[in-house]
């Protein structure tokens, strides 16, 4: 049974699963407090070029959004998200249960445009209800999105220099980050993301670790963030396991080959096989329901070719489109074999 | 200066300033376990036919919709409200302060479509990722709605009907209800409310009260219900005030006179009031923005004539229509004088 | 049937009820944004020798607790507060609904000693595992206590040398506030009060209003006060109510009277009759279980002669003692009627 | 360096990491719906003799806790905790940031009495103010407990009796679970456990996992649980990891040698290394500030001889006992090398 189904299906880089081996019978303090998350953090600084960024090491994305949430929001105040933003939808919650709304914006494609989100601030600004209604604090992005889009260097720019008129913060979630750094045709880069956002994520889940993602705030500092973590339930003991992961992941960084670290390494090579699948399927003529340029694609089928698709290859399930065809998703990832990728166009 | 700003700008009836004279040197016991809550109590199960119900003495209308939230709603559940509820924009967040998400769906003139709330239902419902999505929990109706408008009779029992079928509840804020069942042609009356809604509001505050919500639960009783609003901070001390304006205002109910009670005399005279109102702009070729049948009427006018009104009437500011046009809200009240509504006109 | 079981058994200084007939048919703006809150502001500015304070009217005393902790706690903060605090007992646990631990500590008669606040603090401070541990971010002392003692001049200068010290909140519940002001040998004044707390209460219910707390910070001033409120489900919407009970209450502070307000009248008539019962209950050999020179008075008594008092007069219960003994509470208040205390006497 | 800090201050049991090496090119679905963690329930609910519990696998123990009293508690419930309790004192408030508040009991050795909650448990029952109060919905103990000391079957009994009366939940949190279960003389099972308790955590990360906890509900199962950690940021991409190192752990428990496991194995490996570790250092005069039989040991020692330990050997800093005094901790775990147990004694 081929697997495109998602980037999250298996394990780690073997890298990872021998420098766990490695130090396995080495003895770390805990609570994060250890050399691993030390030269990760020097890692990550490295690669944003950021040499005051703190960095939080934390163990799943939700968990992540939220902290990042409840770090850069007063409690008045709301996350602006677009409508299809993960915190708007798949996070069961998680954002209004740590007690902010999620103030959904309209979307295209997953991106919320700079247009709508001004209009937004400034209806708040000018609205003479205002103290009755709840501020935006933050502005929330994913990139690459859920619909595996991404945001060009100017239109960052333009984020942040509405962020910073309106004095709020700028997030970035960054669970398939790598994917949208080594994807043709970007212009945004990790130092660009690093100096535009006040706050984004660098997946690890969905790039070769276990699990993990780090939390970077490039310039303010949150304050008593390990208590914070901590009260939240997400201060993992063995804190190095998080350190040992992107350390491994973003070996090279200091030395300014972060373009060739596993990190991007995997990334990249998920990109190629989205190329040579996405080809494959135009050649075929599957319909594409958003031109997504990273590893996630979308292609419109009818129902009837569901059941047959089922039987050689897993897919992720996306929306039903009308009575007759249905959206589904193939993910290539940092694991997937070229093989399967033939293999799949072959089937279809 | 004439004031049509809204219909929380006085005091309250005579007859509760009287009430309040009457037992200033009686003593009572705190924190409404006293007769008067209790006499209370008795003419609300009267005039809502359910003699069982629950009645919650509350002090604010955005208080009173956070409280039935808690109680009504699992920590992992939202509330379905119209895009335009007061839980959806003006209560600065309390809902999700709560923990909860507010579910925010289409509206038009401040009122849902049984439709609308049935294809959010089954959408979830049939989501294959619905237990990473926020569960709705509860369905938010305002009646009179924030537009002034009405549901009718099938439209709730529509609503209930849907509820019953996805198990979750119904709750009306009634912040403004009085208004609503005097409003000549709805078929809504206050038995027919607590019959379809799992929990609702009487609204005091807009309706005669100094202050003061009655929160009932015709059926199903929240368990613990004193301590959950004193860990709210709304358990006033001297409760018995707030059964005192209930006993004033629904006085006449328990001998099945509600009709002629204080609550609804008032009601019927701001609708009067309304009603000459309407017309007489009607006439004077003043556009309404909504077709409102209750207290709140809402006018679109040029941003030219604004300061011209301004001289002589305080009206509510209701939004920008579009650059030369304004839509402003006049309403009416228990309190309004007569010769207040001709002065208007006639300035107009 | 005497009563000497509250001091919040009644309703408001007929003054405050002069003043809501006079006041009924004149139009304010909502949610506190009145002339009537703003007099009332300076009234209390004045009395409290705080040209710049920021107060917040509030409408109970759980509710004010509450939102002074979410206004002046870090979500990893705690409060620390006397065992016996109403923070730590009867509020049933609205401090923590809002996120915070109450970091109980040793109380004798309802006070804490400053020693035993420092040692805690001390403590934290050089705990190595401080950032796995609730920090204590405000000391909360009530004022009188809950068992009508009260804290020197002295005392309070330490609290705040000490919260100073530490860079937290020392914040005062004042929910008899004005009883402890009149009390006789008492040293410390109400601008005292604003001097050395960061925050405080001045509470309405308990001394001749209705309802209605003010919730004063002398110097720092919270962000988007009013959002909070609003979030808090505390916002009233006729505010001036608040403001026109404050506004009689503290009538001449403005012009440097502040101690014939009614505010301190009252409270001196409840201490005057309290002086007058405690010398009455010791003279006849009652044992009082505290020492208590405000106008709370404890007294132990055999079980059974709590059926002999329970016939003529109301009392408040204390707590059980022992098998055979029980502690009671007699509470006078600005509208006891001396000649009740007479009475209680002589049935005694 | 000799290492006697903690037992999380390792990887992994080998077989773990042989585990995951074995399956890191296999696909699992997402979110613990995979085989794995199929499995590990399984094991687990042989190992309890209890066919029909739910279990959750969790990341870390704070975390672990926190769900739980999420899941047990009613929003105005509080958890009864022994005052030296994780909750009580560890977890940086992470139980009042869920809004409950933890009602600290006395405890001697890190143990309560159950005569102590049940005083406590009585006092809320039988006070008039109860409803203003915080209702005990659950008792929280740890076993072992934090200083190591272990309950008896009959003080579990008796534990789970009492709130069988009081109709509130038994909770014990295992994160050092397994050296319980194999200390010498305790006369304490899993299927005990699994049988009094309502719900239990089964701690991995001190004993061979790389990180994990199983939260296990042998009887009630929570309502939309997975939702409930989906919220709290607690749900793992990747959970068949957690149910990869749960069925490492518990291999053989299917088959009812659950005594074979990986897991007691490891845990009986400590406690023979803590024997002779503790008899060593009586031998020597150390004197022990807590009677423990389980993996911790904690010695009273000379400030003066902490500089000289410091140099060859990581301990526990656990609490200063007086101005001359400074009690440690040495820890044993599954993976101290018996030789370093010897080396230490040696060098001390």
């Amino acid at each position: 049974m081929l697997d495109f189904s998602s980037d999250y299906a298996r394990g780690c880089h073997p890298e990872i699963l021998a420098a766990l081996g490695r130090t396995n019978d080495q003895s770390f303090p805990g609570y994060g407090s250890d050399e691993l998350c030390e030269q990760a953090t020097e890692l990550i600084r490295a690669a944003c070029a950021c040499p005051d960024a703190m960095v939080i090491f934390l163990e799943g994305g939700t968990q992540t959004n939220q902290i990042a949430s409840k770090m850069l929001l007063k409690p008045w105040q709301g996350v602006i998200s677009p409508e299809t933003g993960h915190v708007a939808t798949h996070e069961a919650g998680a954002i209004e249960h740590a007690g902010h709304k999620v103030i959904a914006v309209g979307a295209h494609e997953g991106k919320m445009s700079v247009q709508a989100v001004r209009a937004c601030l400034e209806a708040h600004a000018s609205d003479e209800n205002r103290e009755h209604m709840v501020e935006p604090g933050m502005v929330y992005l994913t990139h690459p999105t859920e619909y595996g889009t991404l945001y060009t260097l100017d239109e960052l720019q333009a984020f942040a220099d509405l962020c910073h008129q309106f004095s709020i913060a700028l997030y970035m979630d960054g669970a398939r980050l790598g994917y949208g750094l080594v994807t043709p045709g970007t212009d945004v880069t990790l130092p660009d993301i690093a100096r535009l956002c006040d706050c984004f994520s660098i997946g690890g889940t969905k790039l070769g670790a276990l699990f993990g993602e780090a939390l970077v705030f490039p310039r303010m500092t949150p304050d008593h963030a390990l208590s914070q973590v901590k009260q939240s339930g997400a201060l993992l003991a063995k804190g190095w396991l998080l350190g040992l992961q992107f350390t491994t992941l973003f070996y090279g960084s200091a030395e300014g080959r972060f373009h060739e670290s596993l990190y991007l390494q995997g990334a990249r090579h998920a990109i190629r096989c989205a190329g040579k699948l996405r080809t494959g399927l135009a050649a075929k003529g599957y319909a594409f329901a958003v031109d997504s340029p990273t590893n996630q694609l979308f292609v419109t089928v009818p129902n009837g070719e569901l059941e047959r698709l089922s039987a050689f290859v897993r897919y992720g399930f996306w929306e039903r489109v009308d009575a007759e065809h249905t959206t589904i998703r193939f993910a290539t990832s940092w694991y997937t074999a070229e093989e399967d990728v033939d293999a799949l166009l072959e089937a279809l």
